[in-house]
């Protein structure tokens, strides 16, 4: 009787197998999905292969299907250009191989830039060119929580100043963080999952979440693995072939969705269990899959990953002090020739640890050092809570005083220049900009009453005017001042710095408050 | 006629050409060299090949043989452990392949410590194990001026505090330096160089230097190119065959001698004509010549090299600002994991350019910061001189005060533990050391009247007593505190670093003069 119903199933599959869906248009760097039909019996997850080759032209690019659950396979497709592409499906199973169609990739709407790429070395930029100025935030199991819960943090990230969010694939176990999931990413128990079999709730709901990102216009820094498990549920230890297939798995479901960055790890030297030649291999295993070359990145604990391996699109650096005052962050950009995103700095809260007990001050501080230097600065909240939900685990809502000053810096990147470089390199001179056009100039904590008008000579020639600016940037307040500089050459009357700065002709200083956190906006009068 | 004499000449050379001269006994790690005579017709330099194996035991070192001119061929060798060794050599003429002897390395004496090698991942020790705290100097034409001079500056590093000296092979024409060298490397003239004939004059005073250093206890830190020529004799544009015949060439002369470190290149970057290919091949060849395994590094003009590359020993920066201050030097040391020398920070002296007009002071502190981050400094001095004689170039006598203050810091250095560790690693803590029972410390140009005794918790447990000594790096003295501290671990009260810190058990401080440059040495009292 068994034997019976079993082959009742199996035709009745075999008739639903060659059935496929799929649009007709989709919008450039969107996501085109095809949808097939196929064997449900076995084990999917590993038995069946199947990908497809997406043609425009000259252009194939190969996309990696997955299978997701009740009989159905994927393949999903980002197109970087527009206009007609066609497809054929590959697969070791007869009902999913060499299934063709076409589809028209049609141009791109309003907020749809496509994926951030790296730009001028040290920066980024999305595909269509426009600068992307990154100011992430952290919240690493937020798709971990109440679903309730999850809306809420949607609802803070659609209004705060953020464009990049850091968030963990496995849940979390750390300390206000000991909740079990609502979904798991596997089939079995803790410390028992089955790593052949995916739980593609788990993956649709998160996926549901990267979507949600996108249409907030926020790039999803997706953490592939992370030491913050230690055996509780056990997903920082699977086997190799564990590893590898959750990345196959990962890459293949999520790599069309254009905001999706792939963080390799969180404090990777702290999951005990991976070596070096583990790491070089889960990037390139990400890098082979992904046809779009999403960036990736590895995020250290107290050791660096060699961030000089090709592999590495960008660094993503945990140091604080780096940018507690001038003169350490760019350090980073000049070893790697990469654009460095310090992604936790330590973060604005009240909990024991110092890391995380930043004022929002010193928080905000931190993002305008890493900003002259020409870097970029990640966000994070600790503030303690009688629910447990601090942003930077579990999302939730902004308490702290320094998204709303981050906004401000948002708003002074985006008036500026498409990139800021520091101005006179390994000296001690804490301006960014465009030499000969554009400065912004941080004076930290210091609190001074006056501030020479003196520039680098690089860029400048006699006579070249200047407005200055002075940027109250805890009080959000931009006041110009009412002169104009006029530059020329320093006399040299014996000091050597002098031959390198032009200063204004009749010796002006600019006036400033003597109050800390007071930032300079200096532009060429054209 | 002419023939009958060529004929008579060859047979001479053969009748020669089986001589061999060795010594029984060399000293370890001291130069043994074999010396062989062959032809001397062609062109020996490029026309012949010659080697030796050298065995003891199981271990065998293959060392390549170079012609020295007028018929005389030479293999050098230095045994890096005592007894036995028994060589044989290979060459493409009869008369130098299959000489085979035997000689016998006795226990290295006083002052000889063998080659440094790197040790402890971020430091340097002898092959003795004796520790090699790095306090470096430039000259970098010494070696291409006046005999009288050349002593001069011998003198002078006889007498002071630094055991390495930068300087290259190539003469340098720059500033203060157009005056020709008195020989050349090669025979030939100013861009018309035989760059398959070596000067071997040349190179013998070059090694006879090389061993003067290594009895003076300094390290020759040998520039194999720079980009100070410009085509004036054209040293920085050799073609490919020519820069590779050169390195190995100078490295089966040098490579003997076990004060050599390669400095692959000055300011690397600035020399317009070579590509990261060819650097990344130069340090192949010096690595695959050299058979003792030297430390290799390059240093950087405005670019880096990537000194994670498995050949690079060490880094060699130029980066003044990152020893202006705490909390830039140590980020070097972790993305590179190897130890970070600062071969330039700028220099002490007077000259209108900004690399070349510290105040001693200055320079004094720049060795403090980069001390306490567990890094290296070099010095540097650049007056100005009626004779355009800076030492900086062409060496001569030292007119700075920072040199005494350096030998002070050596001294300290030399009293202290073999390797100075950063004790808490990317926080504001300018302290390096042993947790737990050795911090050396550094207040920089801060001038405070006290010091709160509290150190980093690790290595610490309470009750620990502890005594103090106040630096005074400029003045040179060291002046105890009367006194000693216990510790406890601090109280949190509601302040998250507190949590890392313990303190004396009674709040104790430590009072301070209230001027800059002041260092704190604390030692456990055991």
């Amino acid at each position: 009787m068994k034997r019976i119903l079993l082959a009742a199933v199996c035709l009745l599959l075999a008739t639903f197998c060659s059935a496929a869906s799929a649009p007709a248009t989709v919008e450039q760097w969107n996501v085109f999905e095809l949808t097939l039909e196929g064997p449900g019996s076995g084990n999917p997850f590993v038995d069946v292969t199947l990908a497809a080759k997406f043609t425009q032209g000259e252009r194939t690019v190969t996309a990696q299907g997955f299978y997701d659950g009740a009989g159905i396979y994927k393949i999903r497709f980002m197109p970087e250009t527009v206009g007609e592409w066609r497809y054929t499906t590959a697969s070791n199973r007869p009902e999913l191989d060499g299934k063709s169609g076409a589809f028209t990739a049609t141009a791109a709407t309003k907020g749809n830039h496509g994926p951030v790429r790296v730009a001028h070395t040290f920066h980024f930029a999305y595909a269509d060119g426009t600068p992307f100025h990154e100011i992430g935030t952290t919240c690493y199991a937020w798709v971990h929580q109440t679903e309730e819960l999850q809306e809420q943090t949607l609802k803070t990230l659609a209004a705060a100043p953020f464009n990049k969010v850091r968030f963990c694939i496995f849940p979390k176990y750390y300390d206000w963080n000991h909740n079990d999931p609502l979904l798991y990413p596997y089939e079995g128990a803790p410390n028992k999952w089955d790593t052949a079999r995916f739980n593609p709730e788990f993956f649709r709901h998160f996926e549901q979440r990267i979507a949600q990102l996108r249409d907030l216009g926020i790039e999803a820094d997706i953490i592939l693995f992370h030491p913050y498990d230690r055996g509780h549920w056990g997903f920082d230890r699977l086997d190799a072939a564990g590893n590898d297939r959750y990345l196959h798995y990962v890459v293949a479901r999520f790599a069309a969705y254009r905001n999706v960055w792939w963080s390799l790890a969180n404090e990777f030297d702290f999951i005990t269990n991976k070596t070096t030649a583990d790491w070089d291999r889960f990037f390139q295993i990400v890098q082979a899959d992904d046809p779009y070359g999403h960036l990736r990145s590895i995020h250290n604990g107290a050791r660096m990953y060699d961030n000089n391996k090709p592999w590495v699109t960008h660094a993503s650096i945990q140091n604080g002090s780096a940018v507690v005052d001038f003169g350490r962050a760019e350090i980073y950009r000049e070893v790697w020739g990469k654009p460095v995103v310090f992604d936790e700095v330590k973060y604005e809260g009240n909990i024991p640890q110092r890391f995380g007990s930043l004022s929002a001050e010193e928080m905000t501080a931190r993002f305008w050092e890493g900003t002259v230097a020409g870097t970029y600065v990640g966000h994070g909240e600790t503030y303690l809570d009688p629910n447990d939900v601090l942003w930077w685990s579990k999302g939730g809502v902004l308490h702290g005083q320094s998204p709303a000053r981050i906004a401000f810096l948002r708003k002074i990147m985006e008036d500026g220049p498409p990139t800021l470089e520091p101005i006179d390199k390994w000296q001690d001179n804490p301006f960014a900009g465009v030499r000969g056009r554009y400065y912004l100039g941080y004076l930290g904590r210091q609190a001074p009453t006056a501030w020479k008008f003196e520039l680098y000579k690089g860029g400048l020639t006699e006579g070249m005017k200047f407005r200055v600016e002075l940027i109250d940037t805890w009080n959000m307040t931009i006041t110009p001042v009412d002169d104009v500089f006029t530059v020329k050459k320093k006399a040299f009357l014996g000091d050597a710095a002098a031959n390198y700065a032009f200063e204004d002709k009749d010796g002006k200083s600019v006036p400033l408050p003597g109050k800390p956190y007071i930032a300079l906006r200096i532009r060429l009068v054209e």
